[in-house]
């Protein structure tokens, strides 16, 4: 890994961060093609919130949080936190602290594959983390890493100005090429959504809306009365 | 596995469901000899919800949902969908819309070895999810599996139409000749930690009320004053 | 392990308790050297509570509570069980009974490596328990242990009498001896941190405030323009 | 449970078994609709091995291996011993004394879910053991369990009686009534395995010979040259 | 995820691949600034091996192998396939019929963040595998994914024709453009190894080698005699 | 943590440490009470080594091992370095160069809750590793830590001068002050298994040289016979 500060970094545009930022993160995840997830060990530490906003990135050494220091003064209001470490770690490398700094520069949110403490006081004051882990353990400031530079998590590529949502469902990122794309693609698939959610609660199932009674039939599937079943086995 | 959809399956009388149903999952396990636990790793999304109903089984193929479509059509009032998969699997294989589908058939809840998304909808619209992973990951609808054959989930064995108790404790079943015997020893069992939360919170000691004072003789405790016990290290 | 109940064991002075449980997990962790946390793996079932207390421990073998019943004898006003089993296990070997005899003890609450249950009537009579596990699963009582030895959690050695302090970020011990310190060790922690809000809410970064521009030049983290750095790859 | 030794039970013919033990975990988990497989965390400790017998199954509380010792007095050769506990548990509740005494009555090896110790010796003795865990943590002999009941492992249901197999893959199962059947399954897939391999190693493509490419066009997997792939990204 | 197969990827330069693959895994990625390891999970099945070449990259949907074979076709001599999923699957979607249609083709290995089977067999043929599970669990041909793309595996993109090299360590990818510096980084740091084990094989201390012991001192490390450590606790 | 490293720390006495480490892990476990074992996560890297000697202690920062350095200097012919982190890490902290330094200085082994790499190398020049993972990721020397000061593993306290055996079955710490006594109790066992194994090879059953039928009685443990109990069911 190159030890550096990348400076200014170019943000996703922001009204299309707010179009995006209206759909939900399984939505979304969809619309795109089923990618950008940041997969399930990534979760929020209360329920109940949603964020949407532009990505700084951060890679720390395990046990370290200096670069997250470093990367405070690249954050601009709408920006995300998103935090990575070279080896899995669950310290609490962010905290209250970290945070009343970030909110004051209208940073929305933070995301992190390590741990985070005081999540108490974060929740008193509204300052949304999604993380693999909760801990009180402390870190140090002693080992340089990264601020501004691509990350991948769970498979997944980010770039500093890539679009971050989060929401209960977890994290998911759009590269910042296909925001105005992925947003129109959201908003087909709601509307999608909204259709089938109105037919689903009229009754009509699944099978018959999607046409999979053919895939059924194709894939060998029998239907069997439960005496007939027993009677076979 | 046979790739079967098995319809008409008998339930557990209602009545009998009910009747088992106000007792909660630890106390029926106890009451069946500590049985029919499906493990710590099935957990409730939200805390606060407690369901009883009558299983509709489903073995669906990692990251594919196609059978539980196969399986909305087979539920009727005061089931539960106990979905598994061949292999493990976190993927959100069900969400909103399933339940939108589900809720119209008067299902009271999903109990899932899997992964649900959609979360804060499900929540929402009051439909209780127990499960091992909450997941945006999307699911294709491409392979076969099984609807109502019996299933195994931590070593325990669900059919269609058994005893499903789902809540904050996780997830009991109950095999449907044994509900009215269930029901009675829950009964007992309850009555009797009526007596014994009576007891304890008067002082009496689960020591005496156990009689286990005996039993500590028996293992051969020794009782030691703390500075007896330092001079002996 | 000496199968052995040790009675009339010391308590860290109930003032100095008092004292250091104003403070939170983390800035109690941090005051007193980054030790005595006991792992992100024991966490609270329902965020919110914050308790403080004096330690009794016990050691229980896997799937069986006896153990934790000789130990309520010895509990009194303002103590903490402290739970751990001598290989992993999750079974709830705790629940609402137990919790109502320790409550009538004036027992603060439970931390334990193993599992709980009934966890909505334990969270109903607001007792609060921090676990690894939720688990219905049941225990026998037939195996010997031990209570009011010193335990090892997370690598940290735990007394009884020693303060157990426990909230949302996890739980901390602190040595009999050090309690005093301890509090004066987080009071001055504290009134730091409160500056460094206040320094933060107002914009100062931490790069400045804690001297970490020099460190980041010392470690060679080098400063590049994002044009610079994408024409770099 | 019910706290039961269940005796007499039948095994599978000893000529059908044998018929089956020719073939490998892997080609007969898909002769027989690929079922059967107890999953990747039950491993050989040492590799190199391969068995087929019929099980004795043993149900145990964790840190317990008392109805292991209940269990040996049931074996007969040609058996193979299956344990399971109520929960999991990762302790050493088999070594080399039990394996003398079951390797005296014929008993082929070993399959649990939890831990065994002595792997040196085992080795040594030539007595083969498929577990989730090594390890020296002893256990007790003071809690009810059964023998010869039906057990399940990740999802399968295994029967006194019924045929196990295991090598280098892990272990499968096959029921008692299934075997001859399995048997010719097993034979007709490795005989059609053999051509394949024959086939492949005279280079023809799995996209050819099993029809994949008609495949990979209905699911609308494109083909691009890497030049056209980078311009269209 | 774009359902595509990349055709004609350009290879690291054959000369510049063997002269980096004569250094081991850790050497290489000490060498190129502690980057482009695969992580512990991905470990070889049998010990022993080492293997370098070019990457043939596939992503599978879990419990799937289609793409597994439509990557078959893109290998020539030289390469390594490094196979992913879109989420967490442990299924042996790889075993000897794969490896004998690579071995046909001159691939020089497997390296894959699921499960494989055949174990035995693939060692017996000498056809070297890394993975995250052995499971003789099966999958399907059913669900579209993607060849040569660039995928991540812990946070490290990995581009078709980028070299991979494997050994008991585990796994290291080396960008195609980085190929030439890499090795010559290598040599110089193997070099320096060399010169170090000679300098502790004779008595020097890393601590004079490196120059810890000013480190030591200026992080505040005291030495203490034993009795004075004693008498300070 | 207090930063220090301790110097002049007493051994146990080499006789009696060469004397426990006649017998095997699993033995000297269950010899002093079933305590002292180091858990089923750290394995050795290569079966087939057994050691015994005297405990260095040291407590790294994750991703850092200038501790290890540190160590080396306190160790002596005959001791064992015994390697703890602050929190979970899994880089290989420690290879081939740190152990031709250990080597040359006598030492026997490392046994470490954290990874290693270069186990080819160790092997070659057959030096035992005792760890929880394998890792190529490498570690900075940037951050305080401790040498010889109590460490807890697994809930086990380990002093420096403490005994340590390992072998196929993991790893077992015997306090100083008990070596002697320890030795006398594993010879006793060591005898008594010996009795046990004679006696079971010649097919006498657990069930009647420990007595446990009447146990199995009194747990009311029932024997039927298979058809009695299919009948019952």
């Amino acid at each position: 890994m190159r030890n550096v500060v990348v400076t200014g970094c170019p943000r996703s545009d922001p009204g299309e961060v707010a179009r995006l930022a209206e759909f939900g993160v399984a939505t979304v995840h969809e619309a795109i093609g089923r990618t950008g997830y940041l997969g399930p060990a990534i979760r929020p530490v209360h329920l109940g919130s949603r964020i949407g906003g532009t990505a700084i990135t951060v890679v720390c050494w395990p046990g370290d949080n200096l670069m997250i220091h470093a990367a405070v003064e690249q954050c601009q209001p709408g920006d995300i936190l998103v935090v990575t470490t070279t080896s899995p770690s669950s310290d609490g490398a962010f905290g209250e602290l970290l945070a009343t700094s970030l909110q004051h520069r209208g940073v929305r949110g933070l995301v992190t594959t390590g741990g985070v403490r005081d999540v108490a006081e974060l929740h008193a004051m509204n300052f949304p983390v999604f993380c693999a882990a909760v801990s009180a353990q402390g870190t140090v400031k002693a080992t340089a890493g990264a601020v501004n530079v691509p990350v991948g998590i769970n498979g997944q590529r980010i770039c500093p100005g890539d679009v971050v949502l989060a929401d209960d469902d977890g994290v998911v990122v759009v590269g910042r090429s296909q925001v105005g794309r992925a947003a129109a693609a959201a908003q087909a698939r709601a509307e999608k959504e909204k259709a089938s959610r109105a037919a689903f609660s009229s009754g009509e199932l699944g099978l018959d809306r999607y046409g999979l009674r053919a895939m059924l039939t194709r894939l060998g599937v029998e239907y069997l009365d439960h005496e007939a079943y027993l009677e076979s086995q």
